[in-house]
This record gives structure tokens, C-alpha cells and sequence, in this order.
């Protein structure tokens, strides 16, 4: 159930029975020669989706650019300063807290935003409190779920890429995309095979340097559209769990 | 072509024949008792992608929340500060700058939108002008396009719905939706059949006071799915036209 | 009335029988080779001050310098970034609503600050609303009233300049700056006569390089002191008129 | 010579032989039961005109609200927040600056402006340097000119008050409101002659009951134009040759 | 060495053998009972200097008030906003960047302070690399080491307390402050002996609600001085050798 | 009694004798070729603690980098932007309002930092006032105390230093330093023996050139661990006092 494509009084009536909410969250930048630049936003958006249809909870739009500073030297890629990213996530709580929303359940696909995320829940909770406007304020809880990091899909991408896997452009991820989007495939040759990795990251310029494709320690055209379902399924059956136990937390 | 679907090195090739790029921004707002509250973020992304098609240009996601401040007292309605939406646009302008686009052709689906884009542009402008690490950078234009006021979808309304097209959860943009995602069809019945108008827009409370169903002048039962369609091509040839009157610019 | 040549008590008293009060804003802006670098300001307070006299309405100073930016390629103009704008409005918005003053009029006399003071308004009522140290701050109130777009002086300026009337350092603006100021009238030559028009509005270096001397379509040689006088007795009947539908409004 | 009584051409003129602007800043702050809520800023524009005259310098307008947060719990008082009005002034020296000028000269005549002006300047000459699109922004300077402090105004008060100049309301500067402007004489007993001093300043809160008329140890019913025309004379004399040594500043 | 224990021409001569630099960060928040409210200040300053001292390398003050804004229900906590932290990092790092400092190692001592400080880092690489003035900007990089995440230390906790280490107030943090400063021992009463645990972190109502004493599963009586030797050493050690290695990464 | 040195319970208990607490603040930059570039926070540290235990008072953390943008051109110094330090001091007092602190003594030991301080101080009262969170929070008052600035710090410094004593790197702070840390004291020859002065201070580069090796007027090395005492004391003695003053303000 998609909160866009609800209205108003549909709205007023789900929250008769849940204050609970999903929001999807990217990220819009360069997963290398082969992956498309809207990965993180895509795999989110499709996984949050699914756990929405699985728990009966509404699903807001995708925050589809996040923090991605470090890829900005690549073509393509897109980011908000922490900062922007921090005032969106306390825009879009405190709108529908409004509402009587209490809890928010982020589906996260980008590792680059989980910082920022958890920086900006922080100051959401103080904010909303000190508003005095918004009626139990203070109940707002905000919980950051990475669908890359479930048990499921973690192992998986253990026995199916094993050390190809990496952590940035990543055939776990990539496989997520053809499955939802087949037309995503790209036959380029990879060279390496496998990325370089094991570099910190830090700015923009040194993260190319760094990983001059783009690529971190993966081998992207492992990933087929089977194995993203496998993925997807994994993650939605775990993150609807998740989603559920947030609910019920006393 | 989708931005979020190409890989960097595409988006790099793209940027050898043209500096353009299209920006579709909405709003998640309630629109009335029948309207999805996605409504101005559906009609703006659809035909953005359209106008992408028509022109062979690139399309970024969309901006799915706006500036809709004055509906939060309907559930479900979510806004970004004015000063929030300015952040975004600045870093979302900024980025893609820094990879050497020069034309930001905004598509944009709702009203309240329009003063914090302008003033996001003026912003903008100068903060990318300013920063010397972006060449280029005080050649940056950003044009504002809002279909629903192209001549096409205008004259459109008139024809079809007369004096029931008001201003907000209009039959026009309700159609477009219909066309795009027929399910969003909602039949509950609307009391008066024309929604008031004519009461200027203050905050939140004062609007719902003088819009109590969230309609503001409009009949949108009189929107169909085949009326949405003659909208998006009329809005898609008119704002074709105008990018690319955009993009030639001296 | 001006509120800065009130005593506090004096605006105690004044409260008991009005909630409204009148700002007016302008810019500190090139208006081409013969116009005042204060033209909008001047006419703006001018003006506000003429309603406030009919209207018996309190008017506060002048914000003199507004949204500026695209003028900033030429010496004197001075321009706050909209950010700065919104922050200024809402300031002094919140301050007058501590004492109880609910309906706010700006009298504008530059296009530029429109759109940043719109976004500013709608950024005002929420926060104002959030206080809850201001009773009744969800009734506040602000109306944008731009003195050359009232019917009477947009007829006059068609009726004397035609075509010659332009859209930036207009003769009308300078008339009334000649009728407020006599001694600012400059004799210099202007090349062409009326200047070019018809480009987009951008960036400071791109609006010098679209308009070299600084003004857009106009012939400001045409004022005269007489024609300002007309301009402003239109404005000040018609703003007037504005003024008390907008105390009236229920 | 007053910046917006220029045209934008002679403005270029006048930087050829000086980089020296004046800037009169006020206040619009209650000033007990007897001053003009803009005495601060009518005091500051007219003795900032008064040595723009005498120095051959241009003058811009006048900032007329500044910062006084702790006056409003008085009707009609407004403040800007310290944030605020640093941006502001900010942005006043930063669109100056890009023109060539480089020595700011503010006339102030409200105490509670000194703090957040002098943080203001320490965070523009930083923001200016940082630029780089600003030739020379490592050569801006601003000084603080508060005419009350100028030594004549200061011993003419003593001489001609004692200890009933106090330091709010104070006669001195009612003095110059009624030789500016001679209407703003108000006959209202004042309750006791000279009001209560001694207590420090925080909020609003505490101000009001600090200082329950809004006078803060002055009579200032002992103001007279001709008093007011003396402490014009004493202070435009004194920050003259302030000025030209600025100027003349290695 | 300690910066602030140095002088200038020291620094100087320090930045010809190394651009590295060490920065302590603790947070001022209740720790329990019987915990110092200074704990992780004290902590992270007593290793970081220890670590200074091993390395030759030069050490800032300590950021003392981190991000704890859900320990704010208990008295002497104090907080800063996460924005207000960004603000700290990217002015601490901007001043010692325009020195030639590249390599900025912060040594902290509370989970709480991790999201925000990573966000801090993104934030500040690009706000740096973008001012233009500072040369090798884009060289910056910042490393977060958290000494209670050192395996030494993690495993010596394991050993010496099993499951009563917990995760806030905990005995390890607690013995490297009585090691420092062996008079913050408290002997009061902790009822039960291992605080409750499990429930999630939200805002400071909430975890009032879940930790009523402010313990996170922890035991902290288990804590003396004599392991917080132990863990000093073991965290020293570890750190010294993180740092030596950040400074040789290419 | 250092705050950070209690635990939460003893802070409550302290909450019900005393509102008052006091926060030293210092400075992180260039001292001349023989001062420590902690100084300001050495000293104001020293002191502030010294009144503490005089008047049984809390000591917070030391605020130790604080506002010297105009000493970057010296390797070392470290400063944040006003409007930094305004974050940083708003979220210091609002922190510890929230459990019932009022007076916030501000024991400061820079000259740079007085403006920011009294701007932050007006910022802070409005925006604990407006939080409605924080009961009695308009009763929140903060104190600035240089202690450089005390009768008897000042006489000291003429008696012993005369015209050495100057305004930065004075013989009188370095002093206070010696006292506390004798190991501070460093021999470098210094030329000319008293350092020039009488130049206004702006931006960095300009201090560096009025000043080129950071010292304004003084002749540091006169200072004696011996005359810190006494300065210490002097200090010590009268903030004590000052401090009781402030609590028994009505």
C-alpha cells in the first residue's frame, strides 16, 4: 500500500489501526561500468515495497538521492550534504507525526547514508519533542533497517559470490536490479574481474584514485535476475519481521 | 532515459552531445477525497519521462516531496521546509554541475512548488558561481516548467471541465493519474459536487478551515483516464518544445 | 502611521482596534544607467506609506535591500541570498505576532523578491504555529501586494510607455522615484532607446551579458515626475482597497 | 551622497577614487513611554548622512531592525535573531564587496547591535576570503562607529543630563529624533522622573520586569531639539575623522 | 605533546615531519550511579594522549560535549545537536587543514558520537575541497578509532566481566576513569546488579522509560582501577598502531 | 566540583541547593613565539575551577576552542565561526536548562570571544523561552566574566608589566599559565622586546601583517610562574565574588 496512491480519508483510516510507516531510502550514484547509477534507490524502493505488501503498512515515496559525497567524481552521481539529508529525514517525520505516525521503518540500500540517518533520528526525537505542537511527540521512534545487512541476504551473497561479493557495486545488489528491472543488464568487460579494495573511504577525489572504475572488491557480472529474486525474497521476509517486531515494541 | 539507469560511463558519453537534463518534482499532499496524494509527483514524473523520450534527453528520479506546507492538516501530507527544498535543489543542481550539465529543465506538478524553485535557482546560481571548483559553474541555468500551465493542458481544462477545474485535485492532474495508474479511480461521493473557492492560502489550519475536503474549486469526478491521456501528450509536446528552446539558448 | 515614530503605548492602543500592518519591501538594485540603485525601495515605501495614511494602518520601515542576486555583475547592487530574505521575513513577522498583529501587507516594489517572499510566508505560518509561545500564531497572515502589477498601473503604463514600459528599470518605477525625489532625474544618453528584451533571467554574469547596461525592454527616459504622481495615486486607491479586503477577509 | 540615490554607473565612478562605504545601522525597539520606536535608527541614518556629507562618502540605507530580542515584550518592538542579522550584514558586505569595496563603515546607534556586529565581521572577513571569486576579499574591513560613544556625545550628555541620560530612552537620543524630526515630541509624565537602573539584561522576560516603563535610568523628557541638534553637530564632527582615519588605514 | 601546550613556531616546525594529528572526543552525559558524567571525555583524553605520547604525534583539546541527546532525562547531561557537532568537526578540521594538518585521527570514547561524526567527515571533505583556499584540501582524510572497539579492549571486558560489561555505564569505561582519577569511586547500591538491556535507543523520554538508572546491561561496581589500567595499556597499544598505519596509507 | 566529575544523582541533589553553575571558556590559538596556544582555555580553566571550589559551585567542561578566526595565519590556532560558537553555546545552556540550571557563569579567558558570547547569550534566552519544553525558561540569565578583565587582574598587570603588558600574548596570561603548568615556560629571544600595537584587528591575513609574530603590545616574557599566582588569585577572589553577586540577583 503505497501512501501516494492513498487519500487523505485513507490515510485518517489506516491510522485508526497502525502508527506504524515505511520510507524507502537510496542513493543515485555510479556503481560502476556496469551497474545503473539508481541501485540503491531501486533495490529500496523494491524491497520496502515488498515488505509493505507482506505486513499491510503503508510505503511512502523513495528518498531516491542520499549521501554519496565520496562518488562525485564519477559522471552521473547525485548527493545532499549530510546535512540537507538531515533536514529531509526531520521534514518527512515531522510531517507525518503530525498526522500521529510513530513509528518510521527505513529500508535502506546505501551504506553511505547510514550515518547521516542515524545522526539525523537523533535530532528528529529532540525536535519533534521540544515542538509542543505535536502530541506525543515524544513517542516517535525511528528505525534503520539495511536490506543488504539481513542475515539472508548476507549469506547469500556469501555462497553464491564469495569474496567477489565487495561492498560497493556489489552483484548482490546488481542482481536485485535485473530482477526488478531486467532491461538494467550490461555486458562490459570488467577489469579487473575483481575490484580493488580494502582503501578507506574519504573524499570524492580519493575515492576515485582509490577505485578507479568505480567498483569496491566485487565482480558485478556474477549477478543474474534469479538470484536477485532469491535476494529480494530473502530481505522481505526478514524485514517484515523486523518491521513487525518494531511494531509490537512496548 | 532514466538517469537512475544508466551507468556513469553512459551518463559520461551523454554529456559529449548535450549539457541538458530534465528534473521532474511533485508534492505528497492530500488531494481531496478521491485524489492520490502522490498526484502532483505522478503527473510530474510521467511526463518529464516523456519530454525525456521525446528530446532523447536524460531524466533524473524525481523529487517526490515539495513544498506543501499549508496541507498538513490532512493526514498523510508530507512537506519539506522552503528552506529545506532549497537545500535539496542547491545540492541536486550542485552535483550534477560538477559533471559539467549546464540546463536544468525542472517538470514540475504542483503549484506551491513554483516561489521556493525560483528562489532555490536565485540560490543556487550564486553558491555554484562562488565555489570555483566547478568550471564552468555561473553558466548554470534551471528553468521552472509547469505542465499544468502549458497552453495545451490549459485550454484542455477549460474545454472539458470549464469552471470545475479549480485549482487543487483538479479533474485535469487527476486524469493524468488515472491514465498513468488507472487503479488510482476512487467513486466517493464529493459534497458540493464544486469544492469552494476563492479563500487565498495561509498556513495549515486556515486552510483546512476554508477547504474542508482539501479541494479547492474543482470537480475531479469528472476526470477519466482518457482525458489524462490528451493531457500528458498536450504537456508532453508543449514542454518538448520548450527544452528544447532551452537547451538552444545562447 | 509609522510604526518607528510610535511610542510602544501608542501601539498598544493601536492593536485594540487593528490586527494589521503594512511592510514595505524593496531592493537595492542597478535600474540601468539613469534609474536610482534604491528605485524599488523608493517607490515601494512611498507607496506603503500612502496606504498607511489612507487606510489609517500602521507601516513599518522598509526592508531596502531584497533578492538581488542576478544584478550583483553591476557596482552598488546589493542583494541578500533568499535564505538570508526568509530569515529577515520571518523575523520580523514573528516579532509583530508576539504583540498580537495578525495580517501582514507587504507592499513590494521588485519582482525579484516574489518568489523568496512567498516561500518565506508559508515558512513563517508553520513556524510561527510551532511556537506555541505565540497565542493565536496559526491566525498570522501575510499578503503579497506588488504595487506595479495593479490593474491601475499596469493600464497607465500601457496607456503612456506601450511597449517602451519594459520589465526592469521601467519608466514607471523611475516616474515615481522622480515624483518622491525630483533631483534623481538623470539625463544620459540610453542606447538603444529601449533596451533588448526577452532573455531568461539567470545568474548575475549571464543577466549582464543579456543586458548590458542593465535594463530589460524599457525606456525609462520617458518618466516624469507628473506620470509618477499618477502611478502612485493608482497604487496607493487600489492598494488600499487590497489592504481592507485583506483586514476583512473572515 | 546616498548609495541608492546613484545610478549604477556613478557608483562605478566613485569607486575610482574610494573604496569607503558608510553604513547606518538602528534598531525598531520600544523606547519607553516618550521615544519613537525607531529613535535608534533615525538617530544612526541621520548622523551617517551627516558625515556622508561632510566626508564625500557614500551611504547606504539603513539596517533599521536589528538585534532586540530583550525589548520584545513591548508592543511594536522588533529584533532580528544574532543569526539573522549576522547573515545580513553578511550579505550587505559581501554584494559590496564583489564591487571593489573594501572599508565598511557602520554608524550604530543601538548597543544591543555591538556584540552580534562584531561577531558578524569576524565571520564575513573569513567568508569573503574564502570566496575566491571575490578579488581582494582578504582587504575587507568593517569598524564599529557608535555615535552615542563618541566622546562629544558623551560629554554633552553628562553635561547636560547627569545621571538622568541613563542608558536606555536616554534624552541624548531622544534629543536627535526631536531635532530630525520634530513631531516625534511626546508629553506623557513619566513615572518616577528618572527611571530605575542597574539590573543587567537578559530576555525579554526579565527586561520588561526589570524596567516596567522600558527606560532604563533616563529622564528622557529633558530632550530638546536644539539639544538634539548639538549631539547631530558633536557626533557627525567626531566620526568624520573616524572615517577618514579608517580610510586612510595602512 | 599537546597542541595547546605548544606554540605556534612549535607547530610549525611540527608540520615539516608530519601532517598527522590526534583529536580526543568524549561526551559529558550520565553514566549511571555511579559513573563520572565526564566518563567518556575522561577516557578518550587519558588514551589519546597516551597514544600522542607513543606516536611523537601532536594532540588537540578534547571535544568534550559530544552527541547524547538520549541521555537528557538525567540530570548534568548535556548534548550538543548533531548539527551543531557537524558544525564543531568541520571548524576544528578547516583550521588546522589551512595549517597543512591532512591526517585527522579522532580517538573517541562514546558510541553515541559515531553517526554523527562520520556524517561530520563526508561533509567536511567536500566543504573543504571546495573552498579553494586552503591547497590539498582534497587531501583530508579522517579516521574514527573507538578505543572501547580496540579487540584489546573488547576481549580483556569479555574476560574480566562476561555479560555484565553491558553497553552503557559499563565497568570497562568506567575502571579507565578510576586508573585516571581514582576518587570518581562510588560505592552506591546498583539494584539489579546488571542493568536490563535489549531496548532499542530512541529519543531521551524513551530511554528514561527503558534504563530507569541509566546503565545499558552493565555491572560498573565489577570496575577498578587496576583493570582500568589494562584496558588503557591495551587500547593505547592498539591505537598507536592504527594511527602509525593511517599515516602511511598512500 | 566538576560537573563532569559527578554522577547524575549528584547532580540532582546539587539542583536542589543551587540553580548556578559556571562554564570556563577559552581560546585554541597562537600565543607569540613563547606563549602555549592553549593559554586562554589554561587559564580560564585555572580560574573557574578555583571559583568553583570558593564558592561550592559546579564546574562544566572547558569550552576550549572558541572564537579566533583572526589568528589562522598562525600554524596552530584553531577557531570556530561565530555562528559555531553561537550552536555550541545554545545547546550548552539549553542542555542543562532542561534540568533546571538558570545562571550560567561564563568564566572567559579571550577577548575574541566576548561578541559571540553576548550574541549567543540573546539567541539562547529566545529559544528556550519559545521551547515550552523547558519550564522556567525564560528565568535562564548567563553572566560573561573575563577574568583579565577583574579590578584586580588589571591593576596587577599595570603594576608588574606597565606598558608590556599589552593585549595579546600579555605577560599576565602567560603568567597564569606558568602557574599552573610550569613547563610551559619556553626561552626564545623576542624582537623588538615589547611588540607593536595599535592596529585594528580583521581577517587573518591582516593580523599576520600588523602583527608578524603574534604578540599585540606586550612583552611576554616578563611573566613568572610567581605573578600567575597572584594573578590567579586576584581572579579567583573577585569572580567569587562576582559569582554570589549573580545568584543573588532577585
Amino acid at each position: 500500500m503505497l501512501l501516494h496512491h492513498c487519500t487523505w480519508p485513507e490515510v485518517e483510516a489506516y491510522l485508526t489501526r497502525s502508527r506504524g510507516i515505511i520510507i524507502p531510502i537510496g542513493s543515485t550514484e555510479q556503481h560502476g561500468p556496469t551497474g545503473a547509477i539508481g541501485t540503491d534507490a531501486i533495490c529500496a524502493e523494491a524491497i520496502a515495497r515488498g515488505v509493505g505488501e507482506a505486513t499491510d503498512a503503508l510505503v511512502t515515496p523513495t528518498i531516491s538521492v542520499g549521501m554519496a559525497l565520496h562518488h562525485l567524481a564519477f559522471a552521473g552521481s547525485m548527493s545532499l550534504r549530510p546535512e540537507t539529508l538531515m533536514a529531509v529525514v526531520q521534514d518527512w517525520v515531522t510531517s507525518l507525526a503530525r498526522h500521529g505516525f510513530e513509528r518510521f521503518f527505513f529500508i535502506n540500500g546505501h551504506g553511505g547514508n547510514m550515518a547521516t540517518l542515524k545522526a539525523a533520528f537523533a535530532q528528529t526525537y529532540q525536535a519533534i519533542a521540544d515542538l509542543g505542537t505535536v502530541p506525543g511527540g515524544d513517542r516517535v521512534r525511528c528505525r534503520l533497517a539495511n536490506w543488504y545487512m539481513t542475515r539472508g541476504a548476507y549469506q547469500l551473497a556469501k555462497e553464491l559470490y564469495g569474496d567477489a561479493e565487495g561492498s560497493h557495486a556489489t552483484p548482490s545488489e546488481i542482481a536485485v536490479t535485473l530482477f526488478v528491472h531486467p532491461p538494467l543488464k550490461r555486458e562490459v568487460p570488467l577489469e579487473p574481474a575483481i575490484a580493488p579494495s580494502g582503501r578507506a573511504i574519504y573524499g570524492a577525489a580519493a575515492f576515485r584514485q582509490a577505485y578507479p572504475d568505480g567498483r569496491m572488491g566485487s565482480n558485478p557480472s556474477l549477478a543474474t535476475a534469479d538470484h536477485g529474486q532469491q535476494f529480494y525474497g530473502a530481505a522481505v521476509r526478514e524485514l517484515s519481521e523486523s518491521y513487525r517486531a518494531f511494531l509490537a515494541e512496548p
